[in-house]
């Protein structure tokens, strides 16, 4: 299959580079065929471009020599932590080495009375969520797979329970990261907050790798609310249950997660996850706060939900069976691209204003309805944001051109809305060209910041935009 | 008095200069000596350093005209709001155009359904609350004065709401900025959240007219909370106010502003705003939900103070009063300098973890017992914010050193706290030192964006760093 890569020639590797690296790493330096595919693939629909070498970074002294090396012989170096992006962010477009960071994975620090954490770029969100409950504390940030907290800095990822906590924009509070020239920084104090110099950052939290690799991140922590209840509510319409949640929010309700289904989205989530939902229109809900609190949340949005033809609310409210619905949720990408044998999946994401998301989702179903293969919606719709998810035959070049055509007038259509062509995925290599249609000539800005911090263009080059 | 500028020389203006922008503004250009120092002037106790213009915009095209005559003389522009900022941040370090956006005064849209409203820079935020108030809507963020909202976005502004509402990182969803280049670029769309490319909007946010020129920004907005409740409560000591803002916010509350003011301050207050508070630590609470859920906080919170040797809750529960209350607050700077005939202030802010913010006030406040000059503590506690105020004697250099010694141990003690040299004030010209001290090498990687963007320096030059 083929992707939106931009063209770029793939320079083979300096003489006596590899031997350099093994120099320094040995056999945290890896170069076996497997272990380059399954660096070089994502989960997506991309076409696999390997890495030359990969290397295991096990501190942030390796990852300031892999730098140093990399810089002196121009080779491209491209951060790896779960492999779960969504738009080709850890493709090596132009080869070199893969820089994985999964083996710095160390909790350096949990400062509970300040609520927030510092954890190295390789630990995954549900780990980290493990270690914090004993201490009444939670990480909120939750893409649905389990990331790591490096690539989820990098993509500035945010998923179900962004409409209350936020994204990784709001959930980092410092970084530290090794930048292209070798040099160790730290972006912030772990003061709450900080009007000192350029916000570096929320520069570098979304550059998806290509400013600095990050080999720190601290984190703000919420306490684990007193009450949690989630449930799920099926409607007669997709528009019934998104206004719902548009009336929640102008309502004020502090909604901690609400998650919209599509029907054939809820049909390959009773399949794959063996669940007997019904197979319509569906909101999974979840609410935060003591007790009264949260009974007065749900008395509100109960009602809201009667009103657009919204059915009886199955709640969940003991930790297992919350557990099992969200598990289902968060499946989701793998039970629709399931749907069909054999298939692979291509994920979009846009983002709108509220006032504009039954409008959106409503079109986006409509224009869904005349494709040839599965095409699920499903998303975050506190936020303004749902996904497309597409079931594809991977060796049909006609359904590919049909999804890029859906694709393309979905990312129109959100854009006509004052909407974003990309939520949460990030632009990685799939959405340069709607980044320029969104951003115009603010995208040449972001070029004079890359050009100007990597000169050399090290670092996980023709991600986001070619230079 | 001196202040600690930069060594920079100060360039006459090219000869034919005054006249090109004569013929592009007319009356806008005014060159009279009331008028530049005014712009050149600042409510603290930097010099003042004038511009040798002043430019009044009306529109886009006017800034970006402005830009493009500066740029090809090369010639400073220091964007100029409502001159309350407190680090010389407006100061025309090197002479130039004072380029006021006071009257880019419209507020564009207010999308209610959305959340947000788009205003131009030079609309001051009481006004844009008068203006939402019909439609159940306000702007969280208040730093006290009343400040142009583009000041607001361009000093990363926070303030007495901040702890429940975020600060202007928070606040701000997309800004329209003329670069130096005079090209007008909008650094994102009106959805919630985005993924797409680097995150221009937070770079431009607390840049402090370095980077572009503001000439749009776009905020999000909050429904007025059904129930608003403030109280007044004092305290046997600073410490056990302190502990009972900390205990709050580790026990989950969502309070929407709780001040601190020492006793000092509060004799001030009492003075300049003719109250009768007792003169004593004293807490400045303000919460807000539906009935139940602050009748809730309000509970806790009661018990805490309690338990830390706090008084009686004085209500204030009508909007007047409220108002009443927070406009004692806000005018606590100019109580705290009037503590003095003829005095200047010098606020200075720093922000440290809340864990460590009870032994940063104590040691504070035991450093300045000593201080020859009165010195009041005040703050946003909830954040772990606060700010000193010195009532100085404009003639004294001996005043001035010491306060730069009170400043320095103040600074220090924060960092040394992991908390950061300025919470909400900005680096202007007063932090230049301690940015350097918080941050290394990071500020190396600002001065390479700065040098990218703006190549010839004319933005607002020798504020945040030289060159």
């Amino acid at each position: 299959m083929s992707a939106s890569a931009p063209a770029a020639a793939r320079v083979p590797l300096p003489q006596g580079f590899l031997s350099q690296l093994e120099e320094r790493f040995g056999a945290n330096l890896q170069t076996g065929a497997a272990i380059l595919e399954q660096h070089g693939s994502s989960e997506s629909h991309f076409e696999a471009m390997l890495p030359d070498a990969v290397v295991f970074a096990e501190s942030r002294d390796d990852v300031v020599a892999l730098v140093n090396l990399c810089r002196e012989a121009s080779v491209p170096i491209v951060p790896f932590g779960a492999g779960t992006s969504i738009e080709g962010n850890a493709a090596a477009v132009r080869g070199g080495v893969s820089l994985d960071l999964t083996r710095m994975d160390k909790i350096v620090a949990v400062n509970a009375e300040d609520f927030d954490c510092v954890v190295q770029p390789g630990v995954r969100r549900e780990e980290l969520n493990l270690h914090l409950r004993d201490q009444g504390l939670f990480f909120p940030i939750d893409p649905g797979a389990n990331a790591t907290l490096g690539g989820m800095a990098s993509t500035r990822a945010s998923g179900t329970n962004a409409v209350r906590y936020g994204t990784m924009k709001d959930a980092v509070l410092s970084l530290e990261v090794v930048t292209p020239q070798g040099e160790v920084i730290r972006t912030a104090r772990r003061a709450r907050k900080s009007a000192a110099g350029y916000d570096l950052t929320r520069l570098y939290v979304g550059s998806e790798g290509t400013l600095g690799i990050i080999t720190e991140v601290t984190l703000r922590l919420h306490p684990i609310p007193e009450a949690i209840s989630a449930a799920v509510c099926s409607f007669d319409t997709l528009k019934g249950a998104v206004d719902t949640v548009v009336q929640s929010i102008q309502c004020g309700i502090p909604l901690a997660r609400v998650e919209i289904l599509d029907a054939l989205q809820m049909r390959a989530v009773n399949r794959w996850s063996k669940l007997d939902y019904p197979e319509a229109p569906t909101l999974f809900f979840e609410f935060h706060g003591s007790e009264n609190h949260v009974a007065e949340q749900v008395e509100t949005v109960k009602a809201l939900a009667e009103a657009n033809g919204g059915g009886e609310f199955a709640w969940s409210n003991r930790p297992e069976e919350r557990s099992k619905l969200w598990r289902a949720r968060h499946e989701a990408y793998y039970a629709a691209v399931n749907l069909r044998e054999g298939a692979v999946g291509w994920a979009t994401d846009v983002c709108v204003p509220m006032s504009r998301l039954a409008e959106c989702i409503t079109e986006t179903q409509a224009d869904l309805a005349g494709a040839s293969m599965p095409a699920t919606i499903l998303g975050h719709v506190g936020d303004g944001n749902f996904h497309v998810v597409f079931s594809l035959d991977p060796n049909s070049a006609d359904e590919l051109a049909e999804v890029s055509a859906l694709n393309a007038r979905l990312v129109e259509r959100a854009l006509a809305m004052d909407g974003t062509c990309t939520g949460e995925h990030g632009i990685g290599l799939g959405k340069q060209e709607w980044l320029v249609a969104e951003l115009g000539d603010a995208v040449e800005q972001m070029r004079v910041i890359k050009r100007a911090m990597d000169p050399q263009n090290i670092l996980n080059p023709g991600k986001i935009f070619s230079l």
